[in-house]
C-alpha cells in the first residue's frame, strides 16, 4: 500500500480517483495504473493534477500565533467535545459573510462542516434515495460525484460553453424531475468557466419554478483576478423572490456552500453550508452520527485567524499570486500547444480546461505526460454519464510561474506528436481491451 | 436555535439525542425538551450526563508546543490537502499501539478517522444496507445507533450483566445472521462493564464460526484503574486462528477502533480503525467523498504530542484523576442511594450505569434532577429494540469530587422520594400521551 503514497498527496487522490474511474469504464488494468502513481512519486514531477493551493500563500504567522492564542487562552474548551452545529463565533463569521451578498441569515442557519466536502456528503445522505436524480454541469466536480454517487443517485446533466451552463436547455433537463441542482457558479472546477449574470438570474427563476433546490458550491467565489463580481445564485434567489423590509430575505430555495480551504488552508478541513434552519437542523442530526462535530481546536484558530477582516487583506496577496500563475499558464498555452487544441481563460480559481481535437484520449496522453515529469487529470472522470476522453483539466495554483512555463512547454510537445499524428500506438500494456 | 444551545454542549448533544428518542418513541413534547435543555444552559449545573474527559488533564503544554513546532518546522505540508488514509507517522504509531497487543499488522491496516465516531458511519456505509441486522449488546453506545439507523440497520440484541454481554445467548442472536457484530469489550459505554475473559474467548470463537465480522469499539482500553488487563477481542481472534511464525498474524475477523479523544484531547476529532487492507482500501474511497480526509493538521500535532511514549506516560496521571473521581461516585451513590437502587462497579472508563426499581422512569427523573441542578442521561436510547425506562448512565470523569459527592446527594434526595413513593404524579404537561 505505501508504496502508492506519493510525496505530493493531493495529486495522488486525484489521480487515483481519476484512475479508479477510468479503470471501470475504460478498462484500464491496475498494474497501469500503479505504475503511473509510482511516477507522481517522483520528487521532480510539475503537477497540473492536484486541485492545491500554494503552500507559500498559507498564512502560517497567523495560524501560529491564532493557534497559540487558543490553546493559551482557551485550551480547556478548544479540545473539549462540542456542539454539531459548530463554534458559534465561526457561525457569525459566515453569517457576516452573507450579509456581504445582502442576506440577512442567523447562526441557526449556519452548519461548520469538515471541509465543503463533508457539506456534500451531509446533503447527499439527507435528500437522495437510491435512484434519484441529481442535475450538474458536465463537467463538473468530481467530489461532489463521489459523495452523491455512495448514495446510488443518478445524473441528468447540461453542458457547458465560455459563460458556464448552458441554460438554455436547462428545462428539458429538469422535466426529468431531479432531486436538486447542483453548481459550481463562480470558476468551476474542473472547466474554470463562470456563469454569466443572465444564466444566474434564469437559471434560479427556472429552478424555482420547477422547485428544484440548488445546491450552490461557491469555494472560489473570493478568487477572482479579473472582470466584475457576480452575485452568487443564493443572493439572486432572494432578490427573485423579493425583499421583505428592503433586506433580503433568505428564502432557502438555494443551499450554500463555502470553505476556508481556498482562503485560509485546506489542511483545516473547514467548509460551511448555509441552509434553512429547518435543513439545518436535519443535517445536525446526520453530522452527529457521521463525526459528532468538526475539531474544536482548528474551529477556534480558523476563527481567532480570521477574525477583524484579516481574510479580505489576506486574500488581496493570494489573488496577486494566483493571477500571475494563471496569466504564465494562458503565455505558455499560447506558446507550446499546437493549433486545433482549446482552452478556456478563467476569470478567477485554480483549474482551466482543455479539449483537444477529436479522436485523441487524454488519459492516453497522461501516460506520456508523467514519462516526461509533468501530471494532469484527464476530463472523463468529471463527465457523470461518460464521455469526455478528449478532455482534461490543469491547476494553475500550485506551482510557480517558472515550472508553469517548462511544464506546459513539455506538455506541448506530448500533445503536438499526437495532434500532428506522430504519435505511436498505445503500448499494448497499458490497455485492457 | 441559539437559546438551544447550553454552556456546557456535549451534555446537550447527548441529551438532546436522548430526547429526539424519548420524542420519538414516548411522546415527549417538543416544548418539553426545550424546557429541560434550558435547564442545562445553568452554569450551576452538576452534569454526569455528557461522556466528557476532565479538561484538567488535557495536556495543554505539550499539545501547544506540538502545534507551535508543527507550524514552525512543517507549516507547508501542515495545512496543505493530504492523503486519505491519514499522516504516516501517526499510522505507524497505530501500528506499534497493535505490537503492544502483539499483532503485526503495517500502516495498509490503519485508516486515521475524524473520531471514531466517523470510523462508525464508514463501516455502517461500508456494511449496512437497509434492513440489513446489525447484532449488538443491549444497551449499547448510542453513536453507533445513530451510525448505523442512518443506514437503515435492524437490531438484534444480547443483554449484559456485570461481565458484559451474556455470551451464553449469543448464539440464538447470531443464527437470524447479522452483518457484524458491535462491541464495546471494555468499561463499556453506557453500561461501565467489562466483558470477562472467557466471555472474550467464547465471543471471538462463536463469531468465527458464524462468519459474522466484529466490529470492537475500544476507546477507553487504556483507561482501566483496576483489575488486571484483558486482552481485547482482535488479540483473541489472532489467537484463536493460530500464530504464524511465533507472530500473531492479524486476520481481519475483527475491525479495531480506537480513538486519541481520551488519551490525547476530544476537541482534535481523531480516531482510527485497524481492518484487513482491502477492507481500509474500501473505507478510503468511501472516506474520500465523505471528507476527502482528516485534518492534516491536528493528525501532526497529535502525532508530535503522542511520540515518544507521551501517552503512556500522560495517562498514569489521567487514570489517577479519573479512579478518584469513580471512587468518589461509588462512595457517594453508597452513601445517598436508597435501597432498591442498583449500579455497576467500573474497572475503567468514563460510565456507570444505575438501575431502578421496576416501575420507574428514569426520563421523569431527570426533569426533576434538572430542577435541582444535575443532569444524567436516562437509559432508554440506549436499548435499540426499546425498554430500559428504569436505567440511567452516569458519568463520573468530567466533575470534581465535591461535586460529584454533592450531585449524587441531590439525585438521591429526588430517587428517595419516588422509590419511597412519596413523589407527586408527573405534570401533565410534559408527557404527550
Amino acid at each position: 500500500m505505501n508504496t502508492l503514497l506519493p510525496t505530493e498527496p493531493a495529486v495522488a487522490a486525484d489521480l487515483l480517483w481519476a484512475h479508479r474511474f477510468a479503470q471501470r469504464t475504460l478498462g484500464v488494468s491496475a498494474s497501469a495504473i500503479r505504475e503511473l502513481l509510482k511516477l507522481t512519486e517522483h520528487p521532480e514531477i510539475i503537477s497540473f493534477a492536484g486541485g492545491l493551493p500554494a503552500p507559500e500563500v498559507f498564512p502560517l504567522e497567523r495560524l501560529a500565533e491564532a493557534a497559540r492564542l487558543v490553546l493559551e487562552e482557551q485550551g480547556h474548551a478548544a479540545l473539549q467535545y462540542s456542539i454539531t452545529e459548530g463554534y458559534l463565533p465561526l457561525r457569525e463569521l459566515v453569517v457576516r459573510h452573507m450579509a456581504g451578498f445582502g442576506i440577512k441569515v442567523t447562526p441557526g442557519h449556519v452548519l461548520i462542516t469538515s471541509g465543503a466536502q463533508q457539506a456534500l456528503d451531509l446533503i447527499g445522505k439527507l435528500l437522495i434515495n437510491p435512484g434519484d436524480v441529481v442535475l450538474t454541469e458536465e463537467p463538473t466536480f468530481l467530489g461532489a460525484l463521489q459523495a452523491f454517487t455512495a448514495y446510488e443517485a443518478r445524473y441528468v446533466t447540461v453542458g457547458i460553453d465560455d459563460d458556464g451552463m448552458r441554460v438554455d436547455q436547462l428545462e428539458e433537463a429538469l422535466r426529468v424531475g431531479p432531486k436538486f441542482l447542483y453548481v459550481v457558479p463562480n470558476f468551476q472546477n474542473p472547466s474554470g468557466t463562470t456563469l454569466s449574470l443572465e444564466r444566474r438570474k434564469r437559471l434560479v427563476e427556472l429552478a424555482s419554478r420547477y422547485g428544484a433546490p440548488i445546491v450552490e458550491d461557491d469555494p472560489y467565489g473570493q478568487l477572482r483576478y479579473e472582470g466584475q463580481y457576480l452575485p452568487p445564485l443564493v443572493e439572486l434567489d432572494a432578490e427573485y423572490h423579493g425583499c421583505a423590509h428592503g433586506e433580503r430575505s433568505f428564502r432557502g430555495g438555494v443551499l450554500y456552500l463555502g470553505s476556508f480551504s481556498k482562503v485560509l488552508a485546506p489542511g483545516l478541513r473547514l467548509g460551511f453550508v448555509v441552509a434553512p434552519e429547518e435543513v439545518i437542523a436535519k443535517l445536525v442530526q446526520l453530522k452527529q452520527g457521521t463525526d459528532l462535530h468538526t475539531s474544536t481546536f482548528t474551529q477556534r484558530v480558523a476563527y481567532e485567524a480570521a477574525r477583524g477582516g484579516f481574510i479580505d487583506q489576506h486574500l488581496i496577496g493570494v489573488r496577486e499570486v494566483y493571477r500571475e500563475r494563471r496569466d504564465a499558464m494562458l503565455r505558455a498555452l499560447e506558446r507550446h500547444f499546437p493549433p486545433g487544441v482549446r482552452w478556456t481563460k478563467p476569470q478567477g480559481g485554480l483549474f482551466l480546461w482543455v479539449t483537444l481535437p477529436p479522436g485523441l484520449d487524454s488519459a492516453v496522453l497522461l501516460e506520456e505526460a508523467l514519462e516526461r515529469k509533468v501530471a494532469f487529470v484527464p476530463g472523463a472522470p468529471f463527465f457523470p454519464l461518460g464521455g469526455g476522453a478528449e478532455t482534461f483539466r490543469l491547476n494553475f495554483s500550485y506551482c510557480s510561474p517558472d515550472r508553469i512555463e517548462e511544464g506546459v512547454r513539455r506538455l506541448g510537445e506530448v500533445l503536438g506528436r499526437h495532434v500532428r499524428g506522430e504519435a505511436s500506438p498505445e503500448p499494448a500494456t497499458t490497455r485492457g481491451s
